[in-house]
């Protein structure tokens, strides 16, 4: 090393530095300190986050475990035993067969549970599928991690349900897993059992996994079981399922969602967990139990109170001159914008700026994204629906 | 491929299946079900926990905390800026030197903290220095990710502080950082200024980072400043400090670190902290921002108590036969075994089970560590070493 060189800053990592920045972030920067319009309210409809606060119920017990001086302390890495029972009991409850606890582990939220997943699959230069629009951050932990995502076309005349075929068309030597998410962010699409069944068909006959990111599974627009993958005695071997309690008891600040999956990949989930987490945090667990054990009642009334905010929405938007509504489920509508031609990202920041309606734009979900936008409409009452609609419109005659 | 093929099973990540198993795990699992011994309960000194439940007027403010509707969300990725002032405020008054509060993230924990700072410097191939002993989820992290972990020498003869001569010779084109651990896990030794300023200056000259995990701090010897780093304005260039609100505050289940880093640096982080956490707990966060501004006394105290304790494990170690203390610091304690040429999670496993007293063997820490266990003594209250002491002597006379 020559004196000219010195002092020199340390390279970075290239595949992290590569990786689009975190969205959310990048669009909340849109409108602030802007001034707020006048009898024009920011509308939110760029997170998923319930826009209600968690049971009063579980805010009392939260409350009352703080003085247990347990709930200061580190839980096993997998999760307290209580919750990775009741976790299982629960699935047993919604899709009818019942894993055991030890194929339960219980992650700092759904996002660490999807992150520990990929690390005990697939290593650089390995290929999962990942169908478009993706859920971002899938993509940039993939593409952290050197992993290839192997992307199945967007298929909006199917409202959003990827085709099993195409997903065949693309397993190679290097495939170690399709991902996908149902009910689906951004789309909102709720795939059919049958397709989820036809993707894990697919998946065991390659010996590959499928991963099913389920964290909407409680805003089903219907009540039935969302697959009957658990019936398979062989599950274990194919799929690793993930769930978030960050949406179903509104706790997402409490960062705690679950992994189940069978005991081969389960060791070296716990090794990354350990490294990552040490383990969920114990209060958020503590809410999670409260919940599965204690809210069934309170889950059934916000269940109930989603799927009229989705009505309101579906009705609001599908009107509307220039714009379309791809698909519309639980938590998001996917939408098409008038202005062909014109950059998703520009048209979500000028109705941000423009509107002060914030929304997330397609491209942010993947390639070939450009014409539509997502909207996250848990976050607001359904009588705000005739408002976006009304600002959605104003935008679309400028 | 062949119907004789199939089913078959998802192949794993090579790369973390041959990661080491969680050792807290391993060695909680030497005295899971064991009869308790009548006159002899069990003394655990494996896991780095304070015994002390967190103070009583953070459990008080958490419970007021938790009618804040606001606490049940999701923060910003890198944290709460009230947080993130606070800790900059702290370093200041423990440095002598301060940082911004854009150069702080708070992260789930300061393992997160490091698997953050590592896969934003290096990719699979890279090479990190990492002096032996090191901190087992260091290790298995860098495992995870295909980076190599070069090691430096031990040093015994020196308690423990490695020598940067020996760190310059293993420079080369790959490596990306320097990792040192002070107040070191597993042994305690606590790094002198002039030898953090020596790493500090050769990861500088050659453009890598030097990472410091400071875990510890709170709980020097003596009421100094760590090191005199965050001195220099181009700090932000080369250090990577990591620190953990588990210990200082008592509250490990809570889940909450951070990191302090340039904005180069941050940017990656950022999006590896999106994907693994979204973000801290945000009652963690609450913890440790009320610990900054509150708890300075309690922090103390707790300070004083723990240098108690290392005294009293020193004075009651010191003297066995057969044994010989390495070091001895903040949190741990480091020591030579009796047995030569014995293994020593044999020796481990042994001394819990005869003598229900729960260590760590040097060799879940790295190569050439099968003379050593790890004593985690802020678990217990420093009565309990006579009684420690009494249970090696005995084991040692078997
Ligand atoms: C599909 C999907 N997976 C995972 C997550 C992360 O949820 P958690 O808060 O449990 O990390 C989200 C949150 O928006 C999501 O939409
Ligand atoms: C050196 C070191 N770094 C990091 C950690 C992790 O601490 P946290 O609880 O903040 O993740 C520990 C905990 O034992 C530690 O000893």
């Amino acid at each position: 090393m020559t004196p000219s060189d010195q002092p020199t800053t340390p390279p970075l990592n290239p595949l992290l530095a590569a990786v689009a920045p975190p969205p959310i972030a990048d669009a909340q920067g849109w409108v602030r300190g802007l001034a707020p319009v006048p009898g024009r309210p920011l509308i939110d409809l760029c997170q998923a986050v319930p826009g209600h606060p968690p049971a009063a119920e579980l805010v009392e017990h939260l409350a009352a475990r703080l003085h247990d001086p347990a709930v200061h302390k580190y839980t096993d890495i997998l999760g307290m035993p209580a919750l990775r029972e009741a976790l299982a009991a629960d699935i047993g409850r919604v899709y009818g067969a019942r894993p055991s606890p030890s194929h339960v582990a219980i992650t700092a939220g759904c996002n660490q549970a999807f992150c520990a997943a990929m690390m005990a699959l697939a290593k650089a230069g390995d290929e999962v599928i990942l169908p478009l629009p993706h859920y971002f951050n899938h993509k940039m932990w993939l593409d952290a991690l050197g992993i290839h995502a192997v992307p199945l076309p967007f298929r909006p005349e199917a409202g959003g349900v990827p085709d099993v075929d195409e997903a065949a068309d693309r397993i190679g030597p290097r495939t170690r897993a399709i991902v996908l998410v149902t009910p689906n962010n951004p789309t909102g699409a709720v795939y059919p059992p049958e397709v989820i069944a036809a993707f894990y068909a697919l998946a065991q006959k390659h010996g590959i996994a499928l991963v099913l990111d389920e964290t909407y599974r409680d805003f089903l627009p219907e009540d039935r079981r969302p697959h009957a993958l658990f019936d398979d005695p062989a599950w274990p071997e194919t799929l690793v399922h993930l769930y978030s309690f960050s949406k179903v008891f509104a706790i997402t600040g409490h960062r705690v969602g679950a992994l189940v999956a069978g005991p081969r990949l389960m060791a070296s989930v716990e090794k990354a967990v350990d490294c990552v987490a040490i383990c969920a945090p114990r209060l958020g667990q503590e809410a999670a139990l409260f919940g599965l054990t204690s809210l069934r009642d309170w889950v059934a009334g916000n269940t109930l109170l989603m799927r009229s905010r989705a009505a309101a929405f579906r009705q609001a938007v599908e009107g509307l001159q220039g714009w379309r509504l791809v698909s519309i489920g639980a938590y998001f509508a996917y939408v098409e914008h008038p202005f062909e031609g014109r950059a998703a990202y520009d048209v979500a920041r000028s109705l941000a700026q423009e509107q002060s309606l914030l929304t997330l734009p397609g491209s942010m979900f993947g390639e070939g994204q450009d014409r539509f936008l997502r909207l996250a409409f848990a976050n607001v009452p359904g009588e705000a629906a005739a408002t976006v609609a009304a600002r959605l419109a104003a935008f679309a005659e400028r």
